[in-house]
């Protein structure tokens, strides 16, 4: 241990010991009073479906949030696109007297499509508890009534149940308990819940400029993720940016008989096998040409906080059944720092029932891009579309023409999907992001983790390139909440920590 | 042109004279007279599901071949596999006073599973006529009323239009011809319509060992796939073998946020798309070990038809968009006498809107491996297990255990599917098979195409392995009937030139 680390080391230990006794009681006993309306809420809310492109649905939640703010006197309003089918914003707004600070709490209502037929036992929009998670068997269980007890453990499945509606109910709840619980909030505090995050905020940046007054800030307090995976709370300075995009490879016009004509016929699955094979090495390092140019390397303080962070590679390997991991032994913190390649979702033809003996006429694949701070994503796409043409591929961004298809062998559809964002990161030596740190350090008995970026994204550059202000991030979800995925949960204690951790940030010093 | 290629071509045009003067005008005119009529039976028999696993379905359609049949006096039967869930097969018989010969004629009344999602206008089981191909443009025409002409260019758009039940049809209505015009059969003939070939027909070699003394024949005659492209008759020799293998392989145990585990935790699709674009080079030459052995080599006779065959090629590609194709300038014909490997379907999370940021649990393709006489289908699939093994993986037949993960990087699940069976050819120079292509010819104005062997593939090994007879292929579709795939369609001319050569089959001399 070098001596720069042990005093690090040293100064947590000293901010822990302060932090502990700062731990906010009333917060606790308001929350255990109130656990079953709580609950109530928060179900009500999961029930309405919010995928971003769900229209109707999308308002629904939208109302919700409104009549869930108008309860709380936090003066509502919808902040809207000028395209009026763009999910709004849902503002709100406490003022403090005599504040000098204002934080802008956020949290995303919508989330990611799902196919319901993909859950197990429940439906992303019927949210359900259950005694455990469901990979060691938890059964669902009635919600409680108001003389039964609800345990901590328990988790609540549904789309949204981690990712983000977590985020809005731990915001609003805080809010609850201060008010509650005669405590003040010591600055103003201003309310931005995102409809439309999953779908990359295509319209975020517009209504920031459209509301630039009604916005100012000291700082963006994100409530989005989920926690460190040693279960220890989090303040996250950054995000990775983002950016999708489809890549299609085309065999012949119509479906083939892969009797008659298979080993003639060109098969586009194949195709795309070997396209996607190109893109990384065996240990997992993306091979397309300056895919690592360009990363603004970290600070002092960010690797430092790398370096305190719990290693926790060799449990989650365990849980997750990987014998190996890519990056040549490099720990997941140190990954997370630069830039990935994944393959979403790939498609050919069908396979189980469906399958048939067919040469399918196209292959389709869809990528994500996780970008660090330094790249742009515009520019990123354009490394991918270079090495696709580097392959011998005719690169297009709509469906090949007939005489395309008669002069390339090789023809790829690229097409960057709408909403694609840099990466952002707050420095982690400002005094707010020192304030930050103190106080979730304030609701937790162990040393929190502080982490220069996330291997998440959200929208957070567009805030900071149109807003005079940083973000800060503060995940409140279990890590193993499926986001994303089938089976979302919540763990209930999740959302109990997440409530003291927005409450201590709402009062900070 | 080499001389053995000139007296070749001499002795078919001497056929092609001598049979044109043959040609069975009666036939002709009982389906000119009939058209309506065979048209309303073949309607209402394709607008019952065929799915072989679709039981209750499967059942409707060989009850309504047995009343077809008993129309026709034919003495319908089922003839059932010991597993009551296995689709029957329906056999019928009809005796020529004095006959000596005794031919079968084989069609298959089940068809491909098919999402009716991904048809164009009409409905997999709702047949409906078209005046022309679809991918013309080719509009809905309602079925003519009895005064109505009917095109014969219009299409037949349904599953199984074409695969199969145009075989049922065709030597069903060439029967009817027969008999009404006062034309005879000169040989007995039985009927054997199989339900479950698209499943791979796993039943049928214990149908035939259970009615080995109903099934005595000289040859059966197989009405199954489709006409040489250019439009020619042609008679088919043999048949590629087939099996199909499901091949999966294995990311973490649940589905992971693609930001925050991306470039840690592998993905399946890229370790399926490496593994798979392992298996065949550049010119689309498989690279297994061992792929092209065992293969017995064609005869003279064989390759002296593949060498009369029309060239085709360039028609093909231009028709199809393709401006490659495998196997580095061979043709077709050529390559189809070689085993294939082919991605039926290839599937791992999702693209289009239900696409999200994921690393997906798996990545699965379904394989399809054409065989060709020599090559046996078990050992076939051996070399594809060696193959993936030796790209590093754990190959099982079943989900990993949590032990295995742990200890494997790589795990592949490899489960060859039910039904494969091994190629089957008869020799060119039998009696049989001269005399087949005598009367396909004397239909034909044109010269017919003889083929060694088709691309495709139907069980005629197990019927060869368990019955002392031949086979000999028949078919009669459009080439580009769509056959496996969506809008499936059979041309009418077809279906009436069909009529013709199945009633010269069954007077031949």
């Amino acid at each position: 241990m070098t001596l720069f680390k042990r005093l690090s080391t040293l100064a947590m230990a000293l901010l822990l010991v302060q932090s502990t006794a700062l731990a906010d009681r009333p917060i606790r006993e308001y929350r255990r009073a109130h656990e079953h309306e709580i609950l109530k809420e928060f179900m009500e809310l999961l029930a309405i479906p919010n995928v971003a492109s769900d229209r109707e649905n999308i308002r629904r939640n939208a109302a919700a949030l409104v009549a869930m703010m108008q309860r709380r006197k936090l003066q509502p309003r919808l902040l809207e696109a000028s395209d009026p089918a763009a999910p709004p914003a849902v503002y709100g707004e406490w003022k403090t007297p005599g504040a000098t600070r204002t934080l802008i709490f956020y949290a995303h209502y919508d989330g990611q499509p799902t196919d319901p037929r993909n859950w197990t036992g429940t439906l992303p929009w019927e949210p359900q508890l259950r005694r455990a998670a469901l990979e060691v068997g938890g059964r669902v269980v009635e919600p409680p009534r108001q003389n039964e007890a609800i345990n901590s453990e328990w988790r609540l499945y549904g789309r949204s149940a981690a990712d983000d509606k977590a985020g809005v109910m731990a915001i609003l709840t805080a809010f609850d308990a201060l008010i509650a619980s005669g405590a003040k909030p010591t600055a103003n505090i201003k309310f931005f819940f995102d409809g439309e995050e999953e779908a990359g905020s295509p319209h975020l940046a517009e209504i920031l400029r459209l509301n630039k007054q009604l916005l100012q800030s000291d700082a963006w307090i994100i409530c989005d993720g989920p926690v460190h995976q040693s279960g220890r709370k989090q303040v996250v300075f950054g995000v990775r940016g983002d950016t999708n995009v489809d890549v299609t490879v085309y065999g012949a016009k119509r479906p083939l008989h892969s009797g008659h004509y298979g080993n003639w016929a060109p098969n586009p699955a194949l195709t795309l096998a070997r396209l996607l094979g190109t893109m990384k090495d065996n240990s997992g390092r993306v091979t397309i040409a300056g895919w690592y140019d360009d990363i603004e390397p970290l600070g002092e303080a960010e690797r430092r906080a790398i370096a305190d962070a719990p290693q926790y590679d060799d449990t989650l390997r365990s849980q997750l059944g990987l014998a190996r991991t890519e990056g040549s032994a490099r720990s997941l913190l140190e990954l997370i720092n630069e830039p990935s390649l994944n393959i979403n979702g790939m498609s050919s033809g069908d396979v189980g029932a469906l399958a048939r003996n067919v040469i399918p006429t196209t292959a389709t694949a869809v990528l994500d891009l996780r970008l660090v701070k330094g790249i742009d994503h515009r520019r990123q796409v354009q490394r991918l579309i270079e090495h696709i043409r580097k392959q011998g591929f005719h690169v297009i961004d709509r469906d090949p023409s007939d005489e395309e298809r008669q002069h390339h062998g090789l023809i790829a559809t690229v097409t960057p999907r709408d909403g694609g964002y840099n990466a952002a990161r707050t420095r982690m030596d400002l005094p707010i992001s020192l304030a930050v740190v103190s106080a979730v350090q304030s609701t937790s008995e162990q040393p929190i983790v502080r982490l220069p970026t996330s291997g998440g994204s959200l929208p957070l550059a567009v805030i900071t390139d149109n807003l005079a202000t940083v973000t800060l991030t503060v995940p409140i979800a279990n890590y193993d909440n499926n986001q994303h995925a089938e089976n979302e949960n919540l763990r209930l204690q999740n959302l109990w920590d997440g409530i003291e951790t927005m409450a201590a940030v709402m009062t900070m010093k």
